[in-house]
This record gives C-alpha cells, structure tokens and sequence, in this order.
C-alpha cells in the first residue's frame, strides 16, 4: 500500500479519522488497562495479523517476530489461555499512546502509525517501563467502526519471552 | 450517571468535546509543572471532590483514598499549606496525559478518562517516574469553560503517602 | 510575542491549528525516530533558532543552554556531524509528545508548547528515560506547511552534556 499518494481526502477528513484513530487506541487501551483480556480479539478483523517484533528484527526485514497471530480465532485462542493462567494476574498495566500518524488510505484500508508506551506494575511492587515501541498498524472500518487488519508492534525494549504474553 | 447511553451528540460535538477536554488536561498540567499552585482550586467547582486512590483500593470499591478532599476552599487550603512548605520545593514535576476518552455526557456533566504519568526530577537528582494512573473525572461547563466537579486519581504506583502532597 | 491577547480565530480555527501542530510533532519525531536526521533541519526555517536549555537556567534567565544553533546551516552541519559519527549510532531513541498548548498567534507566528519525554535504548542495552521536557516553540507557515522558526527544549532531566548531541 502507497504512503501517501493514493490518499484523496481533505484536511478536515484527515484531522476526522485521526481522531478516530486515536478514539480507538484509548478503547483499546482502556480494555487493556482494564484487564478485559476477553474483548481484545473484537478490536480485530476475522483475518487480522497481528505481531510483535523487535525493532532490531524489523528493520532487518525479518517479519516473524517474538509473537505472531493470524486470524482472530488464534487471538481468541491467546487471550482465553492468558486469562486462564495466573502469569499475567499479579501486574497491572498501563498504555500510553502518542503522535498518531496517517500514512496513507487506499482502497478501503488506512496505514497509521503510533508510539506507545506501556508500564507495568508488580503488586507492593515498582512500576517499570516495560516495552516502548511503534505500533505499524492497518485499519479497516467495518459497519462504522475502525477495527485493525494488521497489528505490527516494532519494540525498541529488550523483553524476555516470558513477558509478551500480555497483548500489546 | 450512565456511560454513554444518554449521551445525544453528533460525531463533530463529540471530537470537539474531547478537544476541549484536551486542552483542559494541557493547561491543568502546565499550570502544575510552571509551579503555580496557586491556580490550582481554580480549575474545579465550588462543590468538587478530588481524590488520590491507589488502583487495588479503586477495585476493591474503597473510596477513601490518600488524599481526599471536598470542596475548593479545602483545595485551597491544601495548596497554600503545599505552596508554603518547602516539601516540594527542591523538585520539579512534568505531566503527560495520553488516551483521552469520553465516555458519557448527561445533564450537563461529562464524563471522561484519561491515563496520566508523572515525572518528578529532584535538584540534580535523577528524573523518575513518580506516579502513573488514570484520570476519573466529572466535567461541567461554567461560562463556557470546563471545571473538575469530580477528579480521582487511581494510581498504579506503589506510592508513599508522604509523596502525594503535590497535586495531580 | 503576546501569549493570547492577539489571537483573532475561532474556536473551530483553533482546534485546527493544534492539529496541526500535533501532526508537525508526530512527522518531526518520525523522522528523528527512524534516524533521518539529514531530514531534521527541513523543519526548521533558514533563520530558525534551536535551544536545548535546562530548566534551571531557564528558569535563571539564563539562555544560552547547552545546545544552541542559529540558522538552517548550522543545524545542517550538525545533522551531518552526528550522522558522520558513530557516537549515536548504537541507540534507538523512541520520541512521545503530549499536552500541546497554542498559546498566541500574530502576524504569521504561532507560539506553542508541549511536553515531550525521550526514550533511548542502547543497542542490547536497557531502555531509559533519557530526556523529559516542554518544547516552547514559534511556528510559521510557509507554503501551507508549519516550520520551527525557534525550537527550545526545556529539560528537567540532569543530562550530560555527550548526550545532547542527538537532536530533540
């Protein structure tokens, strides 16, 4: 998808689904935050991507990724086995999301951008900056509604494995 | 009051609420970092309620919070006593408020969310994260302008109380 | 400048032009980001001035600060400088603008404001809080487009004076 070219839209239709856009990060992260594990794949098309990848892998080239996701039936699959393990239950989580970009809109799909930030805490514990990174998203609006087709969270935070259960 | 259902808005009122609610957040938080605390009580209600509670206290429905207060002429009391302690004195603070929501608007109040993080810098100290959280608050408009009837700051953070002195 | 009074637009002109310079922020970031700093003095005018100063000496009066540049060139020099150099070349740096303020608008300058905070990750190394801060920039239009025709950070951070060599 071109960046840019192809978009034909006005300034105050651009300024409009930026607004959506960041409408619906805040939902999004405000499912997140709540702990609403459950609701995270609806923010998904049925054929959505959605990955995790270090910034390093990315701008390598290398598309897999510490987490890969294809199709919300497997988001499904994700969210119910983190719900039902105790790995994610003794933190809270916090996300931040700034500079929402526009790239592009074509053909019914829209490329954006975000920085994000995400802090956890450890209950009677500290509260640390847990992954910091970019989320390269595509988005397609279904019966009114942004949902994302494509999810890529280029990292710039060395994780463990073990910490990336949680959806970003 | 309910999130949402009541709410009789176009998509265009709406962004602009949010908008508005926006550059509340921008000169709220510039007013605190620029140190004038003094100003403080100014952006709430003659009856507003302003609350500090821990995320473990806010699930379990304990209201009390660390800090509670009950009207602007407490506000001001407690921003003279801050403003002429020298507890807060050798530090600065910085304010990002991301993820703006609103999440319903009846009678006159709105509703609305925001997520909040805090950075504190002693003198020729390190910069840390001192709190992050969520804004909960109750907005109404007066001459046009908006004003904090209800503000509670539910924290992630691990905070001691002696910490919360400063406004958030 | 005058910081208000002589600002003649409507609420409706006003929500546009903080979007504006929310979209400026979020390219502006983009770019230093994914490391185009050739790109980093476009933004600029030819006669821009560029400031990075701690809030102490702000705060004294004092303007120098620890970085200062005047004009497109010098900051061309500079861009070539550091990407000439290896010294920051094993970092990611990962920008988050908040809290944008317009404060006053005359004769073809715009004054605004808006916290940013500045995130670096050494290459396997953790990710720190490397510059948190209130950018207090005059923006005009040239060719519909927004450049900075004066750029200071203002830091609360305690930074030393090798790392300020990458752009804010």
């Amino acid at each position: 998808m071109n960046a840019g070219n192809s978009m034909i839209m006005t300034a105050g239709e651009l300024r409009e689904l930026r607004a959506d856009i960041e409408d619906f990060h805040s939902a999004y992260c405000a499912m997140l935050d709540e702990g609403h594990l459950d609701q995270w794949p609806d923010h998904f098309t049925e054929d959505a991507i959605y990955r995790v990848t270090s910034r390093e892998n990315f701008d390598a080239g290398l598309p897999a990724g510490l987490v890969y996701a294809e199709g919300r039936t497997m988001l499904r699959d994700r969210a119910y086995a983190i719900g039902n393990t105790q790995m994610f239950a003794p933190r809270t989580v916090l996300h931040y999301v700034a500079n929402v970009r526009v790239l592009g809109a074509e053909g019914g799909c829209v490329v954006a951008r975000a920085n994000y930030l995400l802090l956890q805490t450890l209950i009677e514990g500290p509260t640390t900056l847990h992954q910091a990174g970019c989320y390269h998203d595509v988005f397609v609006r279904r019966a009114g509604r942004l949902l994302l087709r494509e999810r890529q969270c280029v990292y710039d935070t060395a994780l463990v494995a073990n910490d990336l259960v949680y959806p970003v």
